[in-house]
C-alpha cells in the first residue's frame, strides 16, 4: 500500500483467540502515527475519525459479546455506547454521524485504555465455542474498520493545506511499464456464486446460488494511471455522451476533472504528495468515472459474477500489501486482490433467498441494499487474510475516497 | 384510471399513420381540461408542465423526423428547441429542467398551433417505410409523456390548497372486497427474458437473453389500501428495522407517514379529494415503502424476471383504463397491467450485450442506468396499447408521484 | 418608466372614493397585457405572481374593511384568505410564500370577478368618515403592490429565455448626456425628520422627530449607466477591498459582475431586451454594489435624513413616470423622485417613540425592522401621487430586482 | 465568569511591553486546560478552534509587526499565513473559514513554539515608539480573541454529548435575589459620542461626534434568568406578534424555545452542566430574542448612544470577571460592564466622517458594517482592561453563542 506501518503478516493458521489479539493490536498500530488531534478530526460525513474507529470496534465487542454474554460485565462507561454505535437502530439512539468530529473527549488515550479493558474482559470469552461466530464477526468487522481508518485519515490529511503524510514515503522503485492488456476468457454457463458457508463470510455473500453467465472476457490487469491520463487528454471529463446522466450531473456540479487526490502530475498519498506513477493502477475513482472510462474504451465493466468466476480458485491472500512496502505496486499480470477495489456493474442487492441475521447484527449488511454498486477484490489497505472471491464491498456511485479502481470486461 | 377524458380505445389494427394521428389527438385531449395557467405551472423539478409535455413531444418529431428527414423543412421557431429539449446532450444546450415552470410563453394556444404545424408537415413522412422505426419511437415517446402529463398535473393540482380536480369524479361503484391473496407458482429454470425484436420495444428491453430463476411465487393481486392501512396501524412507518437504511433516512427527513396524496381517510385524485377505497390497490408509494411493507409482511418484492415470467402470454392490453371510468378499479384477480406500476427489486441496469442506439436517440434510456429500480406492468394512466411484459419502467427509490404500487413475491 | 400602459395621471384633487376606484382600475390596467399564465408564474420567492398581487390587495379590503366593518358581508370565497394573506400572523395560517406560483386556480378571470365584487361591496363604505384612514391605507397598500407587480413581472419575463416584453418599446429618444455631478450643500444642524401626521403616511414614517446633521453635500443627479460602466472597466467587481464583507461573499457566491438585467451592452426591460442608454440612471443594483461604487468613487451613500433634508420642499409628484413614455428618462438636474429608489446608508429601524398600530395592520411595517436598509425617492414604477420626502422604502442589502439606484453624498 | 483559570488581574499601569507579555501569557493560560484535540475542533463555521486563535493572533504580530518592521525577519513557516489569516483580503488567499477544524497540524505544541518564537522576535520592537499604535492594536486584537476562544470552546464542548467542562465548577454561592428594576433617567439633548482619541480605541469607535437624544430611561440591571423564565411561561416563543419577521422565521426554522445552552432547569457552562441561577443575568440570547422580550415587556432596547450616555464616567474596569470566581455573578445594582454584552437597537454602521485605516488593518472593522447590531458593555469573558463606554461589539441578529444579554430602556 501507499504507506503503512509494518505489521505482522498473514494471520492464517492462528487460533481465533490469537487472531483476535493480533487484529486488535493492528488497529492500534495503524493509529500509532497519529496525534490525539489527528485521530479526532472528521473531514466529511462519509468519513469517521480514527479514534472513532478504534472506539466503535470496541463498542462492537463490548455490546454483542461482553454485554450479551459475559455475566456480570458492566459497561466501561455507560455514556459511550451513544457515541460509538454506528448505525444499529436496534441498539437505540446515537450521536449524529456528521458530528463525530466533535468528540475531542474521550481522548485517544482514554479510548486506548477502553480497548485494553475490553480485550482483558474478552479473554474469558475467547474459548467459548458457541461464541466463535460472533467473535469472528467482530474480528472481521474490525478489519473492515482498519481499511476505513486508513482511507479516512488519508482524506483528513489531504484536507489540510499542509498535506502532511501519515507515514514516511517508501523507497522509490523503478517499475516496469504496465503491459498491454490481455484477457481472461470465459465460455459462459451456469456457475456457482456466493459463499458456501465453509469458513467465515459476511451474510451478504450468501446464500451460494447458481448464476448464469454469457461468454465474456475479463482484462488481466487493472486500468493504469497512464491509461487514465489518455482518457483525460482525450476530453473524457468534458464529453457528456460518455457519461451516465447522474454521473454527468455530478461532474458538472462538483467540477470533477480527474481522480480524487490528483493535482497536476502529483497525487496525495498516505506519504503526502508524491509523483504519479503511470504504471500503477488508477485509484480513487467513482463508479461514474469507471463507467465513463469503459464507454470511452468501447468496453464495459464486469458483473460481480463475471469477476467472481475468474477469481474462483485464485489465492486471495497473495496480493494484499499491508507490509509497509509503502507504495501502490506497479501492475503485475495478476492483481485481482490487493491493489484496489474494482467497480462492477452489479447493483448491491440481495442474493436469492438471502435473509439478514436475527437481531441487531442483522443490520450489518442487508439494510444498505439500494442505490449502491458492488466492488470486488481488495485494496492495498485491506488487511491480509480479509480477502476472498465472494467478498462484496459496496459504495454509492459517486464515492471515491476508498482505493477504488477498475478492470475492464467485454462480451465474447 | 382515477379520472380522465373519454378517449378512443385501443389503437391496435390501425396503420402507423393513423396511430400517429390518434396519439397526437389523445395528447391534446388530455390537456383539454386545463387552462393556460394550469398547463404552465411546475410543482417540483421531477415534474413538468402539461404544456411542456405537449411541446416536447412535438420537438421530438420536429427534430428527429422533420429536421433530419424532410427536405426544406425549417424550424417553426428557432428558439424553441432550447426550451423543449429534455435531456439530449447531443442536441445541445437547453433550458434548466427546474425552470420549466417559468415558460408562460409560448402560450398553450401557441403550442397547440405548433403541434398542428408539425402534424401537417409529418403527413408527408408517414408513408416512408425507412422512417417507420423512428416514427414508432416518436409515437411511443409521446404515449409515455401522456402518462407523465397526467401524473404531473395531478401533483400540480394537489399543490394548490384548493385541491381542484382535473376531471369530474366518476360514479361511485360498490367494489367487491379484495380477495385473499393467492399465488402464481413458478418452478424456476432458465427463461427467455427481454424483447425479441418482433414489434416495437424500447432499446432497454433488449436484447432478449436467458435468465435463471429459482422456484418462486408471485401474488395474484396487488397490495390494497386496506393492506396498507394495516401496515400503518402496526407502526410500519415508525419501525426502523423494517426499512432500508436510505429509506429510513428518507422517512425521517421528509416526515413520511403514509402514501403520497393520503390525508386521513381521503386521498387526492384526478377528481380532487375523494374517500379512500380500501379495496383499490395502494398507489403512490416509493420503493422504500414497498420494500418495508414486504419486509413487514415476511415476504419480498419480485425480481423483474420473475414478474416477466408470470406475465408472459398474458394480454397486456386488457387492463389499461384510459376510458374515463374515472376510478382506480377494485382489485380483480388479474391486474398485472393497468392498475399501477409495480416495483421490483431489480436495479435498472443494462441487459447482457445491450448497446444504446447511435446518435441522440441513444440517450433515450441507457444513460439512466444507475441508482434506479425497475417497475413492471402499467398503470391506469398508461395509454392503451402501450403495455407489454418486457416493458421496463424505472424510477429512483424515493419517487412516488407516479401510479406506483406493489405485488408481493416469495421463495418456494 | 421602461414600458407601461398609459394610465390616467395624478389623482390629487380627487375624493377618496374616486381615488379608490382609480387605483383599483390602475391595478387591473397593469395586468391587462398579461395572459392567465403570465399572471400565475412566480420566478423567485421574493417575487409574487401578478394575479396574486391583484388578489392580495382585494383580500386586504375584504378583510380589514368589509369583514370588519360591513354588516352582513360574507367572504366571497372562504378558502381564499388562506391563499392571499401575505404575512399577517394575526390573520392566521397562510399559503407558503415560495409556493404562490402553484396557484393556477383561481384563474385571472376569477380574481378579476372577485375584485369587481369587492369593489361593489366597498361602495357602501366609501362615505363613512371613520373608515377613511383604513381605506386610505388600503389604497396606498394597493399602490405599493402596483409597483411590485411591475418589478415582479419584469423578473418573471426575464426568466424566460425568449425574453418577452411586457409592453411595446417606447419611441427612441436622443437623450442629452448626463451632466457633470453638481452638489446640493447643507450646513448641518438639527432638522425635523419624519412625517408630521398631516396627510397620509405609513406608520414607519413617524413620529416626526429631531435629527442632527453634520455638514454634507448630496449629488444633484443619480449615478448613470456610463458611470457604472467605468466602475466595471476599472475592475470594481473583482476588487475585494471596495466591498463590504457580506457584499464580497455575495459577489463571489453568485458570480455577480454587473447590475441585474445587464447582458453585454443590452439590458432587459419591460419592453424586452434593449440597448443600454449610458445617460440613464443605473438601476437594479444592490446595496452592496451601491456601497462599493461609492467607496470606489471616494464618496459615500447619504443617510436617510440627509436625503430627506435636501428633499424637503421639493415636489414629490413631479418625477413619477407612470405615463407610458416607456423608458427610463435621461438624468435631469432634478431626479429625486421618479427614476429609481436610492439606497441610503441608514438601516431600516424605528424612529424614536415609534409604535406600530394596534391589530393586524400593525404588522404592516414594524416587524421588518432588522437587516434591511432604507431607500428614498420613488421609481419610474411608483404610481403618481405615491411619493413624498418622508417615504421609507426598505430592502435587504442583496436585493436588486426593484428599480434601485444611487445618489452619492460627501462630508463637508 | 462561568469558569476560567485564575489570571493576573488588571494590566493598567503596566508598560506596553509588559502588557504585551501579560496578554500573550493570558492567551496561553486560557488554552492550558485543553488537549490538542480540544484545541483543534471547530463546532460551527462561526466559531474557530482554540489553537487557531492562538495561531491567528501570532500571525497578526508576525505579519503587521515582524514582517513589516523587523529587518531580516523571515516567516517562521512560509505556509502558515495561508492557514491563519482570518479575513484580510489585502493579505491574499486563505484557508476556508468553515474548514479551520481540519487543521490537526500544526499541533498545539507547534503553535505554542511559534508563539514563543514570535514573542522573542517582538522583543526588539517593543521599545520603538512609532510602532506603539500597531502593537497596541495587536494586544487589543489578542484580547478580543481571548474572549472568542472562551465562547468558541464553550460551544465545542457543549457539542459533545458528554458535556465536558472546561474548568472546575466554582463554589456555590447563595445569591441575593435580583432586585426590582430601577431606572437611570436621562433628559435627552446633544451628547458627545464615540472615542476622542485619548487612549486606545478601535477605529469604529470614532470619530467622536455629536448625537441627539430624546428623554429616556435605562434599566439599572440586566434582565435575569427569572425574568426570562416568565417570558417563556407566558408563551413568548410561540407568540408570533412579539417577534420581528426575520426573528419569527428563525424561531420556526431552528425550533428555538429557550436561550442557547438551556436544557430544562440546567444550562451548559464552562464548568459543564449546572443549575440555572434565576438571579443571574440571562445570557446567550439573540437580538431577535432580546427584541421580542422587550416587546413582551412593553419596553424596548436602548440605542447605542443611550447606553453610552449612561455609561459615561462609570468605571469600565470594575465589572470584568476574568478572576476565576467561576460563575456569572448575581445581578448587582451596577452591571454595565462585565456580566454580558447588551444588545442595542442600533445597527452597526459607520459614525459620521468614519474612515477605515489605510492598508490591511483597515479591514479590521469597517467592512462588517451591514446587517449587524451593536452590543455595548463587556462580558464575564472579556479581559480586564479591555472595556470602555465607547466600545462597539457587533454580531448578526441570530447569533447567540457569545455572552449576550439585555438591558431594557423606555421613553420618558
Amino acid at each position: 500500500m501507499e504507506a503503512a506501518t509494518s505489521l505482522s503478516g498473514a494471520t492464517r493458521g492462528l487460533t481465533q483467540a490469537d487472531r483476535f489479539r493480533v487484529t486488535r493490536r493492528q488497529s492500534e498500530a495503524l493509529a500509532a502515527p497519529l496525534s490525539d488531534a489527528d485521530a479526532t478530526i472528521q473531514s466529511m460525513p462519509d468519513a469517521s475519525p480514527a479514534k472513532w474507529h478504534l472506539a466503535h470496534t470496541s463498542w462492537f465487542f463490548e455490546t454483542f459479546l461482553l454485554r450479551d454474554h459475559l455475566e456480570g460485565y458492566s459497561r466501561y462507561d455507560e455514556r459511550w455506547p451513544y457515541l460509538f454505535n454506528s448505525y444499529y437502530e436496534a441498539e437505540g439512539a446515537r450521536h449524529a454521524r456528521a458530528a463525530r468530529g466533535m468528540l475531542s473527549r474521550p481522548s485517544l488515550d482514554e479510548v486506548l485504555a477502553w480497548r485494553a479493558h475490553v480485550d482483558e474482559a474478552m479473554a474469558s470469552l475467547l474459548d467459548r465455542p458457541e461464541l466463535e461466530p460472533l467473535i469472528e464477526l467482530g474480528i472481521q468487522h474490525e478489519q473492515q474498520h482498519q481499511e476505513l481508518l486508513l482511507t479516512d485519515i488519508k482524506h483528513a490529511l489531504w484536507s489540510n493545506p499542509l498535506g502532511p503524510g501519515y507515514a514516511a514515503a517508501p523507497p522509490i522503485t523503478s517499475p516496469a511499464p504496465a503491459a498491454a492488456m490481455e484477457w481472461h476468457r470465459h465460455p459462459g454457463g451456469i456457475m456457482r456464486a456466493g459463499h458456501d458457508a465453509s469458513g467465515f463470510a459476511f451474510d451478504n455473500e450468501g446464500p451460494a446460488h447458481r448464476a448464469l453467465l454469457e461468454p465474456f472476457a475479463l482484462a488481466d490487469r487493472l486500468v493504469s494511471n497512464r491509461d487514465w491520463s489518455e482518457f483525460i487528454a482525450d476530453g473524457g471529463y468534458s464529453n457528456a455522451v460518455l457519461w451516465l446522466s447522474d454521473g454527468w450531473s455530478w461532474v458538472q456540479r462538483e467540477g470533477i476533472d480527474s481522480p480524487l487526490y490528483w493535482q497536476g502530475d502529483k497525487h496525495f498519498t498516505l506519504s503526502g504528495w508524491q509523483d504519479l506513477d503511470p504504471d500503477a493502477p488508477v485509484t480513487h475513482i467513482s463508479y461514474y468515472e469507471a463507467d465513463a472510462f469503459a464507454t470511452w474504451a468501447g468496453l464495459r465493466l464486469p458483473t460481480e459474477f463475471e469477476w467472481e468466476a475468474i477469481a474462483q480458485g485464485k489465492d486471495a491472500s497473495a496480493g494484499n500489501q499491508l507490509d509497509g512496502a509503502g507504495a501502490v505496486h506497479p501492475i503485475g499480470s495478476e492483481s485481482l486482490f490487493g491493489d484496489c477495489w474494482q467497480w462492477t456493474r452489479s447493483a448491491y442487492l440481495p442474493y436469492p433467498r438471502f435473509r439478514p441475521a436475527a437481531g441487531a447484527v442483522g443490520e450489518y449488511n442487508g439494510k444498505f441494499m439500494s442505490g449502491q454498486f458492488v466492488l470486488k477484490g481488495a485494496s492495498c489497505a485491506t488487511p491480509r487474510g480479509h480477502s476472498r472471491a465472494t467478498y462484496r464491498n459496496f459504495f454509492y456511485p459517486h464515492q471515491r475516497w476508498q482505493f477504488t479502481g477498475l478492470r475492464l470486461a467485454k462480451d465474447l
